[in-house]
């Protein structure tokens, strides 16, 4: 079987010699090098190339390299076309972290520590234990369930909402098209790890932050355009909400002298909260080849009328 | 039993209305009130008053409100006084979220992440999966074991050090007087948890950094004179460290204009990684005084020769 590879090369040359070893039935060539286009059966990509399947006649499916596919114009590829998503532990275990990451410093108000430090100031602040810290995810999927699990063995009182029922140990489960008021009125750490569509485009906006407690903290791990920009730096001014931790932004990279890269509540990153592991992720590559071989469903597979 | 309380104040309204419920034949008294002090039998505090023996003459123990007991001069009391130190989850708990926050963050590198948000630079680094991130937990006590599981549970590589053999699941443990040079020279991230003595005192110094792997980072939330401030600040600019988390500083609070405050590659905190919290105390403290009355040894009992 051939498959191209169009990402960043590091990883690609990791790819194709850890290929070579372990399947040697396996070619992957690494764009811009194609091999015979007509023999190509996948593109693995970040962004496919314009003339997709003019170049790649045979093209039985294209995978992304990343956790989402929103990146892919969906209406720009044939309808049949079938389109997968990464996942593989590796992405899993960093979102983990990051998250993990980011509630510990919001429930431990870290973002107004570190400000005091810059001002010099040394100065204690009462801590809730953990299980008075109520803690939302919104997206309830591969990674959101991951991260919710986490949370409750960290002793946080944890909730969660996605579009369709979800079952997770010790944690509240919502569902339903929009998130519930109780949901959100019970949300002091508000974690949004939704993929971006239609219906969660903007979805990050002055009537949800409202629906939070006061002083309630957000952490943007989904995509930028959910996120009504001018809204968080509002109810953040306001004192609706305490704090931010931005992983992603719209556009990326965020331009110079945007507000976010000054806002002493926002802490920002430069959308690294999970990245693909070159290792773990050659692992469930070849897995889903396989799948794929054997005629099986491949673990990932987008539904194009919901978008993810 | 009559108990005095001399600390905070709030906390201490609350432990008296708590204890009169819970153990009426319990008085606690709130310094300066004290009522008959020939009737005391125990001293809760942070710091005792100095004449401590011949105003409470049949005094049967000391108890300290915090984790350490190290801000009590014990040369200066009774040889064969009984000092305890508190035992409690809601301060055990504090450590291992601070010290989760320091290690996730250290290990995602977000000391470099904020610094470049403040110089408005979006640029993301490659990141290790946490099983190649080879943690060193300095000190194996309540807190530090704690510490320890939860990073082994979040796919750490974890060691640790202390001065009598201990025994974690998923933790390679040496013990000794000194930390040995093989488990400082497999610590990318080093938590000091150890309690102040004689042998600890300036242990965190150019000769330990120089043992630790090159571009390593360093979690301080022991106590302050353990670690040399002038040779952590030689280690960061010389790059042997990358970046370091500080809880506790030598005095506290650090003075204005003191270089901690303003370098880039320190987080510093006001001593507040682990706080003993109201309530989960109220009820260790009242087992404690019940073990007390049963004639069982009480559950933090300092060895006055090692000091801890």
């Amino acid at each position: 079987m051939h498959i191209v590879y169009k990402s960043e090369p590091v990883r690609g040359a990791h790819w194709q010699r850890w290929l070579a070893q372990q399947a040697p039935d396996i070619q992957l060539h690494i764009w811009p090098e194609i091999g015979d286009p007509a023999e190509v059966e996948m593109l693995i990509a970040w962004q496919p190339p314009d003339d997709l399947t003019t170049l790649f006649p045979n093209l039985k499916a294209l995978l992304s390299v990343g956790a989402g596919a929103d990146q892919f114009d969906l209406s720009q590829l044939p309808p049949d076309l079938p389109v997968v998503r990464m996942i593989e532990p590796g992405l899993t275990q960093g979102m983990v972290e990051y998250v993990t990451f980011a509630v510990l410093g919001l429930h431990r108000d870290m973002p107004r520590y570190l400000q005091q430090q810059r001002q010099q100031q040394w100065l204690g602040h009462a801590s809730l234990p953990a299980g008075k810290r109520r803690v939302g995810v919104m997206g309830l999927g591969e990674l959101g369930q991951a991260v919710a699990a986490q949370l409750v063995s960290l002793g946080f009182d944890c909730s969660g909402w996605s579009r369709t029922p979800r079952m997770i140990d010790g944690v509240t489960c919502w569902h339903g098209e929009q998130p519930p008021g109780d949901f959100l009125a019970r949300s002091d750490i508000l974690i949004c790890l939704l993929p971006l569509t239609d219906s969660t485009r903007g979805m990050l906006n002055q009537q949800l932050f409202r629906q939070l407690p006061r002083d309630a903290a957000l952490v943007q791990v989904g995509r930028g355009p959910q996120l009504n920009q001018d809204h968080l730096l509002a109810a953040l001014d306001s004192g609706q909400l305490r704090a931010a931790v931005i992983d992603v932004t719209d556009p990326e990279p965020l331009p110079p002298g945007h507000a976010f890269w000054t806002h002493p509540a926002i802490w920002l990153t430069p959308h690294i909260a999970s990245q693909t592991q070159t290792e773990s992720a050659a692992a469930a590559l070849l897995a889903n080849l396989r799948r794929y071989q054997r005629g099986e469903a491949m673990v990932g597979l987008i539904d194009r009328r919901r978008g993810y």
